[in-house]
Order: structure tokens, then C-alpha cells, then sequence
């Protein structure tokens, strides 16, 4: 079972956004065992957009369609559809209904007619309602092919995906079982990796196919296998496995998981324990608090942050003395441990993170070289701090100390 | 002048990673002029790749690949590539010596024999040297058509395109003038906005095409146009500009560039009026702050946050009273306005912004609605707040909480 993910935008070609809708779409595929054969990015263009359909209905089972879907002119996905199936465009009630709830509960104001029109879909297909916006999505099924159209904007279209359309998916086809198994190594270069490990790779049954993803010191492994008998692919991964890592035991950090963030596991290892966080942060600018909360469920362990940009702040809020940080300098070891201890009071936490640092580009309120970063965690009986070096490119310097902060506080909290 | 982009790797298929290289090189491309006509993703798989080149070939001048370039064995683009102009692969003296400096400089250790054969290309090819990496790019032309390979790995092909391919198409061709300018605006839904310009879009010149970009309670209108006369396309869209923006002037921000949001704006402004500013965040959970603080100015005028996550963080940390919150419901007008005045009390700021109210997916200590969301501003003189209903998706009202929240405080900034 084959699929095509077409997504439709003049943004896209300008390059104005990247496209992530299809690396999510082609991800969620995967997981049900459907191969994506190819993705295609075309302009809002009536001729286009059928020629891409045409070409897609000739290669795969299944087309999926994003974007184009919005009550401007600008949008034309769903007439060019009708047209492509030799169809009109009639309202359907449901849709309608959908909207009118939706404009109700949030707009609160009248419904105009291009309002009105979005609840216009092909006499042809079934709508997939849209609980966060007015366009549906559509199911058209023709000579044993599947087209669906989804709208653009991500979390509608995710919502989709997840609700409706892979449930319909599962239940229409028999699909079969694909497996990706990614190792992580640090530290040795794709040629020499790959000669090291040639004769395993030679020796690799058919069904099981490995890719090298390199990146910055870093190169991804990964197998992937495809096939009807879960059980035998799980085992014969699981053993290609077992006979690589001996022969990479130096350089393998570990499995690639695409579903945990290392902020997951401590949010479900902090609700377990009945355990509480809070932080203190400085450069990294409540992007810890952030993505902790990104998570619904953190309200059950994490009581709050501050974000202590400027100097006076860590005196004012975090109660570090005017003198300590002159003696000591803003960024060191020794300010981040006292944020960590004002955190960890103020909050009345059993867990505190605390971040002190120059994430550049220039050099801030202390002498520190950019890219340094203290980064303090305090626990019920111990608070502990360290330096680390991240580079001087501010985004990274940021995101690094973030996941850092984060690596460290996990480990304390494995203890327990 | 149009383009393909083919993008190679059973990575991008697989959904393990997104393709950022393609909206790289589409900017890059309108920049200078060429149209992207379409992107393409496909597999590491001959037949296919193959397939996509014979059709970009006959839709568009110039065809970009990435990808498909290591020394690895999943890596078959250049075979593909020598296949495809029933051409032979050639040792290139240059490349080689690239490759050995590269191992010298970097490596240290001797070159293997899948090193040295980076340095074949394809007997038709010019390279393009590669100074980050030992897979060079290729350049072929043939029947008008210009042919382009580069490596995958995103800094190398940025590289490849800046120094190498960019210059040798400005060279090559004679190019028109594109031009994209976006406005931003917050506050009214794409239908609303649509019907308010709906005369001057009817009006706008052939040449001119108009975009509706939304995105969680921000629309971006972007224009765009191509012609070989620029000064002429430059005085119509300033021209159109100047006619819509009289239009929409309540909820214009200004243009983006791909520098500029709203959150810079403010920051620009505050710098110049010499003006601070703090928050305290409730479910937006430091997002507020992580947005003011990714801008590396942000130290001149943001003193910093409270994220409030839990009630009791209200009381300890923002000193709003326990009897005030039970009295009006932690999430209400009057504990957003309590919370904007312990933050701009706590920080000795000008302005503060503070954000209380249920993000979902359940309700938490208050009955409040999912989506309900009180935003207050502080300025020097005033407090004020509004109600704010904001979905139920928890990204949607974080992100849009955040963005009334920019909205509000850069009404009040303007009026000094």
C-alpha cells in the first residue's frame, strides 16, 4: 500500500514556510504500514494541482492532500478538486452546522457567505469534520484509490490525521508491518562507521534495509523492515541489532526515540513520585518553563518559574545579594547554585533548575565568553551545579543549555 | 526561468526528518529571479529517481537534487545521476585534492578507498567544490536544461548554493525581477479581513498576486510579483501597499522581513523610548518570555518573568491574596490585572503583560472554559484587561494567548 502526500502553496514554493505537514503525515503512515512513494510541493495553480493528481493517481492507492482549503480567493483546492472528479460543489449540513457552533462559541459574529461556502464539499466525498476550523476535510474514494484533502494549518490537519483519517485507513485496507529501528553514534565519521561495519551490513537479510544519516559529528543508523509477520520482523531487527552494537560498542549512545522528549519522561517520572520542579532562568529565557508546560499534564508538578533576565531580578526576585554577585561574576557556578536555592524556596519545590549564561552575541552583564552556561539543580538534600562551553551561536547556546538543564535534572530524579 | 527541486532520501519519506533544504534553496531562487515550479521528494530508489528527473526535465529549466551523496551504500544519486546521461563516473583531480586536504586538516588518518571515491563524478559534470564536506556538487547542462547536484547535509548544501550555484545562474541567465512583501496583521480572521480589502484585491494588476497566510489569530497578506521592470514592480506594490494599508490600519503591524515579528517590534520600540518590561505568565508558561528573549537585544529592556503555573505561585510570588483569588476565580479579569501588577511592582517595569486562563485539555482550579484567557497590560498610568476565547486545542490557545497578549502591549507601546 502506496501513498502520495501533495501539499498545495505558493508559501511553499517562495520557500516562506517550510513544509512540515508531510514529514508528519508520512511519520503517521509509517506507524499503520503505509510507504510513502513521494512527495510533492506544487503552487495554488488549477492546472498544476490536476496534473499532480493525475500523476499521483497513476503511482499509489492513496493521495493525500494538504492545504488550499481557506475561504479566500487565494484557495482553490477544493474547486479544482470537484473539477478533477467531474464534480460539483454542494453544501453539506453537517459542515455547515460545525461552522455555525465554531462561529458562535469563539467569533461571535454572523456568519458571512464565504463563511457559509466553506461548508461546500464535492457531491462525491464525505467530510471529515474540522473541530478547529471551518474547512473539512474530504474522503473521495474512485477506482480503488483513496483521495483525502486536509487543510493546511497544522494542528487542523494533525487533528485529522488522528481522528479520522488513519482510523478509516485501518479499516478500509490490510496493512502490512513497518518497522524503523534508528542507533545513535557520536564521534566517528559515516566512511569509517560504514567500513567498520560492512560485513554485517553485507549479510543483512532483503526485507531489512540500513541507512546512514550523518549530522555534525553525529551519524544516525537506521534499519528499516517492512512485511506482513510482526513477529518475525521484531525478532530479526531486534537480533541485527544485538550483532551491530557489539561492533559499534564505542561510539552507540543509544535508540533514537521520535516520541520522547527527555521533558516527557521527567513530567511522567516527577507525577509518579509525587515530586514538584520549578525554575530559575536567565539565558535561556523561559524556554524551560515553556516546554515544560508544553505538556497538558504539568500542572500536577510544576509550580512555576522566573525568569530572571536582568541582574536586579536575580537580587530583587531571586534573592541573591548584590555583593555575591559582584564577588563572583552573574554567570558562575556560584550564582547558579543561589538562583537554584531561591527557586527551590520561593516555589516550595523538592526539584529546581536554575540556568546563568552568555548566550551572545555579544558579551552581557559579566565577563563571561559566549557560550558559557552554568546550569544548577537542587533536590531535596543536595544542590550541585556545572559549566558547560556551547558554542556562539545564540539559538544553539539556548536550546543546547535548555536540553542540558534538562539531561541533569533527569538524572537526579532517576535516583529516587 | 523555472525550477524543480528533488529532494533524495528515504529519511524525508519516512517522516524522520523534515525538509528544510527545499524552502532554502525556493528563497535563495526567488531572489535572484527563478520561479520554483515544484518540490520533489522521493526515495533513495534508482527507478524513481529517475522517473522524477525525465519530468522535471520536461517542466522546468533548471533542475536542483539534493541528497544521495555520502560514501555509503544507501547513497546512489551520483550513479543515478551518470545513468540518467548514459554517462561514466571519473576520478576529478580537484575534488580528490579537496578530499585529502579536508582528511588532513580534519580526520587525521588516511583516506580509505570510499574517500577517494567521493572524487568520482560523472564524466559530463563540472564540479563544485565543497568546502565543508568531501561529496562535491555537480553542475551538467544539457538541451538547455541545467542540472544541479548537491549534498544533503544543510550546511553544505547552503554553502554550495551561496558560493557556487547562485553566481554561475545569475551568470548563466536573464533573469526578471520577483519581488514579495508581506504585511502582518493580528486580530481579525482571514474571511473578515478578506471581505474589508475584498475592492482593492478585485483591483490589484495582473501581475500582482495576493496571498492570505493564517496562522492562530495572525493573517499574513502576502503580495507578490514578477516582471522585468523592476522599478516599475516596486512602485505598484508600494503603491497597492500604501491603498491597504489606510484598510486594515487597526490591525496592520508592519511588514515582515524574515526578521521581523511582533515581538521585535515591541522590542525596537521599548529600546527606543528608553521603556521596560516584565510578565507574569499563567498557561502561555513562559512562552511569552522565551519570545521576547530569542531576540538577543532583549536584555535592554525586558527585566523579566513570573511563570505562575500553579495558584499557590499566585499567592507567594505575585502576591495576589488567596481570599481575592477565591473570591473572582484564579482565572478572571480581576486576577489577570492583580498578576500584571505584582509583576510590574516585582520588576519595577514600565509596562508588564500578564496571562491567566484555561488552555485545556481539562479544566483546571477554575470552571472556567477551555480556552478562556484574561490578558492585563500594565503601563505607567493604566491597567486594563480583556477576555479572550481562544479554542480548545491547547497549542492554538497558548500560541494565540501569547499573540493578543503582543498585540495588546504594542497598542498601548505606540500610544507614546
Amino acid at each position: 500500500m502506496q501513498a502520495e502526500i501533495i501539499t498545495i502553496g505558493d508559501e511553499i514554493l517562495i520557500g516562506q514556510i517550510v513544509d512540515t505537514n508531510s514529514a508528519f503525515i508520512a511519520k503517521e503512515l509509517n506507524k499503520i504500514g503505509i510507504s510513502v512513494f513521494q512527495i510533492t510541493s506544487v503552487q495554488d495553480d488549477k492546472k498544476h494541482i490536476l496534473k499532480s493528481l493525475k500523476e499521483a493517481q497513476d503511482n499509489v492507492d492513496i493521495i493525500i492532500v494538504t492545504g488550499g482549503l481557506g475561504p479566500t480567493k487565494d484557495d482553490i483546492t477544493k474547486h479544482t478538486i470537484a473539477e478533477y472528479f467531474s464534480d460539483t460543489l454542494v453544501q453539506n449540513k453537517d459542515v455547515l452546522k460545525n461552522i455555525e457552533t465554531l462561529w458562535e462559541k469563539y467569533i461571535k459574529q454572523p456568519l458571512s457567505q464565504i463563511n457559509k461556502d466553506q461548508a461546500l464539499i464535492p457531491s462525491k466525498s464525505k467530510p471529515l469534520m474540522n473541530r478547529f476550523g471551518s474547512a473539512p476535510g474530504m474522503w473521495i474514494e474512485q477506482q480503488n484509490k483513496t483521495f483525502i484533502s486536509l487543510p493546511g494549518v497544522p494542528f487542523e490537519m494533525k487533528a485529522l490525521m488522528q481522528n479520522e483519517v488513519l482510523p478509516r485507513l485501518k479499516d478500509k485496507y490490510e496493512l502490512p508491518f513497518i518497522l524503523h529501528k534508528t542507533l545513535l553514534t557520536y564521534g566517528l565519521g559515516e566512511s569509517m562507521l560504514a567500513a567498520k561495519i560492512e560485513t554485517w551490513e553485507d549479510n543483512l537479510p532483503d526485507y531489512i534495509k540500513l541507512a546512514y544519516l550523518p549530522n555534525l559529528g553525529k551519524v544516525r543508523l537506521r534499519l528499516s523492515a517492512k512485511g506482513f509477520d510482526e513477529e518475525k520482523i521484531r525478532k530479526e531487527v531486534e537480533k541485527q541489532i544485538s550483532i551491530v552494537i557489539p561492533l559499534i560498542q564505542d561510539i552507540y549512545v543509544g535508540f533514537e526515540d521520535e516520541e520522547t522528549s527527555i521533558e516527557l519522561k521527567i513530567g511522567k517520572q516527577l507525577t509518579q513520585l509525587g515530586k514538584t520542579l520549578s525554575v530559575a532562568e536567565s539565558c535561556t529565557g523561559g524556554m524551560i518553563a515553556e516546554r515544560i508546560t508544553a505538556n497538558a499534564g504539568a500542572s500536577a508538578y510544576f509550580k512555576g518559574g522566573i525568569v530572571s533576565y536582568a541582574t536586579q531580578t536575580k537580587i530583587n526576585v531571586l534573592g541573591v545579594s548584590k555583593e555575591f554577585i559582584k564577588k563572583h561574576s552573574v554567570v558562575s557556578t556560584q550564582v547558579a547554585e543561589a538562583m537554584v536555592k531561591g527557586a527551590q524556596k520561593i516555589f516550595d519545590t523538592d526539584f529546581a533548575i536554575a540556568v546563568t549564561g552568555n548566550a551572545g552575541p555579544i558579551k552581557g552583564d559579566s565577563n563571561a565568553d559566549v557560550g558559557t552556561v552554568y546550569i544548577a539543580i537542587a533536590t531535596s538534600n543536595k544542590v550541585y551545579s556545572k559549566e558547560y562551553h556551547l558554542g556562539n551561536h545564540r539559538l544553539k547556546v539556548v536550546n543546547k543549555a535548555a536540553n542540558k538543564a534538562f539531561e541533569m535534572l533527569q538524572k537526579e530524579i532517576s535516583k529516587n
